[in-house]
């Protein structure tokens, strides 16, 4: 089951997991991320939903369709543009698990596949009747990989949502000031960094499987993966040296560092090199702060962060945040503009390289640019992108799948799809 | 060359990538984040270093040595605290690659090594006669990747330092709320994001090398990994609807959804769904908010959603946090400390899991657990962890090195010393 793929950048070279097939159990945000980036990568991804329903994030308002962009869902064929941008490149068939005969389907599909993917609440799968046990008395090869709040093999914790995963972890406490309340976040750093290293874990099994013929269970917690990211700053020695840590839109201790305010927007600003202070202090037309012994070395402009922040604000204030850029940039400082996420999306850089790319109704056009996440590394001999496949419908490719990939007769199919199964 | 594995899970398990040789040229955070979840997961790495002065993280202060914690280096041993996490379980070569015959040990370390990783400025490797070119006519199977900030193929555009991709990137605009300015992510996410991907890369082309025998260049990009991830939000689609994005510590449309004030810290809430919400009224003692008309059901709390915060802050700010969370939890409602990340990295769930581990310098004991970044994978039938080896010197392995690995004879080993090439 080949389909033209679609948005490569490399023309007819292979993807580097062509070959490779996913069973893909997940649902919302944190499994479905891991499987996308397997089918951006080349991964034949077989999306199993739940025929009443269906994957959560179908749900998710707004919805793309006939109507183009709008907060409720109107007519059946609207989609939602979560959907839309992490079904992807995905095979959908429905199995309803609470149905006698789905698990056999599970298995059957187990049997010629490399990998699994689910990420149920820890210890459903098992109960389903779909978890590691029975998938590898299917076929030892397998590589299957749950992904859940605290571990599968932690006592559950309460519901593991992006923004409680975000307060437990301390990234939401890291970001903000001294005095200052912590700052959600605004993406979903946590329910998208599990299934990142979700992705590394299941590579990993694979170059594992190559060296012993077998394959195992891999377990990736949202909390361990958020809260490793964490600990890459040494909180603890800084503590103990004294040094603050939560320090908010700028870092004193390397001032000048940090975010500033200018006429229409902001600019993030390092200059804690005194070649990179100079070259500041020229492009505010002050140079005589150079001499200036509060201002003259790295230690005085430390020692007096608070007063020379003063004066950056109340010159670039006055500015529009273009004109900042450019003044610094003259002048070797590294700068950049705070930019929206709309902008950031369609920078002509990201853009060429596929980082973001455009998602759209496979029926529909809006005339919007719906962009949304690629494949963020490019290979010399390789490409990714996705194959020109979604599964509109829960359960889209159900038939061609049951039949092509397992063999099922029209009978078998007509039965299942009577007893609810599909 | 093998030394004791510690740190691991699992006792005398295999770790996944066992048998991997990686030649390690990269500096600072990004590219030496890479090659730590490379040794991690079991590959040797070997560290190349400047001779003069050696990976700019060892200047990172605080430092950890005889005399404990410290902000400035008083001893020769004195080691930053940064190098210390960041090396842990790889061997140190030293290599000046701008003297006559380091291309050659360069050559030659290639010829054994299945991944190379370099993080210089676009264009660099090459100047210097290491680049991708030059390993591939050494070693047509060697896997080559590249992190920059914009990407080996764009024009570089200034320096990439974190917090430049995170203005760029639409993270930084994306937190915080309507008229605030935007939040500086408090954990150094531009530069995590980027290796984390690498590695997706690295351990792709190894699987697409199982099936053509050849290896390949791999290209990452801070902005491209991050950008990906904000684009994983619908933003454009968003705007076109009408909905707000940006919305700080709360997000309205899911009323209540957010972060709220208790009398001595923050705590996360998640009360979306009807059941939640009852909840949350009755651990407020407040049962009959259920009933008034302005929060009876979803859309009503939505409307007003400024009051309903108000009310939900003004009971949560009187009590301590752990009251707040104990009264929420009993009612089943989603909530989690806003935990400070000292707290966080010793939580013991990921304790257990080794998603936070201990760091210690190879002579000094600190009495303070320097708590850093495990491997946030669990696998079933492999461990994770790092060899007992760190170069505390640079080119602390050089010798053992290039006598072992490459056969050099003690001659030709002290001819590159007298050069000054290692």
């Amino acid at each position: 089951m080949t389909t033209n793929p679609t948005g490569n950048l490399f023309g007819a070279k292979e993807r580097p997991l062509e070959g490779l097939r996913v069973i893909d159990l997940t649902r919302a945000l944190a499994g479905p991320y891991a499987t996308l980036l397997l089918a951006g990568l080349g991964a034949e991804v077989i999306k199993i939903e739940d025929p009443r329903g269906g994957d959560l994030a179908r749900e998710n308002s707004p919805y793309v369709g006939r109507d183009g962009i709008v907060v409720e869902r109107c007519h059946e064929d609207d989609v939602s543009v979560s959907h839309l941008t992490r079904a992807r490149g995905k095979y959908g068939v429905a199995l309803d698990f609470k149905k006698p005969g789905a698990q056999q389907v599970f298995r059957d599909l187990v049997r010629g596949a490399d990998i699994v993917v689910e990420n149920f609440t820890s210890g459903t799968a098992d109960r389903l009747g779909i978890g590691y046990d029975v998938a590898r008395e299917e076929n030892p090869g397998i590589i299957y990989c749950s992904l859940s709040g605290f571990g599968a093999t932690a006592p559950e914790g309460g519901k593991a949502m992006d923004i409680i995963i975000q307060a437990l972890s301390g990234a939401m406490y890291a970001s903000g000031g001294p005095n200052e309340p912590p700052v959600r976040i605004g993406i979903p750093i946590a329910d998208m960094l599990a299934p990142v290293f979700a992705v590394i874990g299941i590579l990993a099994a694979l170059e594992q499987r190559h060296r012993t013929g077998h394959g195992q269970h891999i377990d990736v917690s949202m909390l361990g993966a958020l809260t490793s990211f964490v600990a890459i700053e040494n909180w603890s020695a800084m503590a103990a040296a004294g040094m603050q840590a939560r320090t908010g839109l700028t870092v004193q201790r390397l001032s000048p560092f940090g975010v500033f305010e200018c006429a229409d927007g902001y600019v993030a600003v390092v200059a804690v090199h005194e070649k990179l202070a100079q070259g500041l202090f020229r492009a505010m037309e002050q140079p005589e702060l150079s001499q200036d012994r509060r201002f003259c070395n790295r230690d005085a402009r430390v020692a007096n962060a608070a007063e020379l922040e003063a004066l950056i604000n109340g010159w670039s204030r006055t500015l529009p945040t273009q004109v900042v850029v450019k003044k610094l940039e003259a002048e070797g400082v590294p700068v950049a503009p705070v930019r929206h996420p709309e902008d950031a999306l369609v920078d002509p850089r990201v853009v060429a390289r596929q980082e973001t790319m455009e998602a759209a109704h496979p029926n529909y056009d809006t005339h919007i640019d719906l962009r949304t996440a690629g494949i963020p590394i490019v290979f010399s001999d390789a490409r990714t992108g996705f194959d020109d496949v979604l599964p509109v419908r829960v359960g889209e490719h159900g038939e061609a799948i049951l039949s092509g990939h397992l063999g099922y007769t029209p009978e078998r199919i007509a039965e299942l799809r009577a007893g609810g199964v599909i």
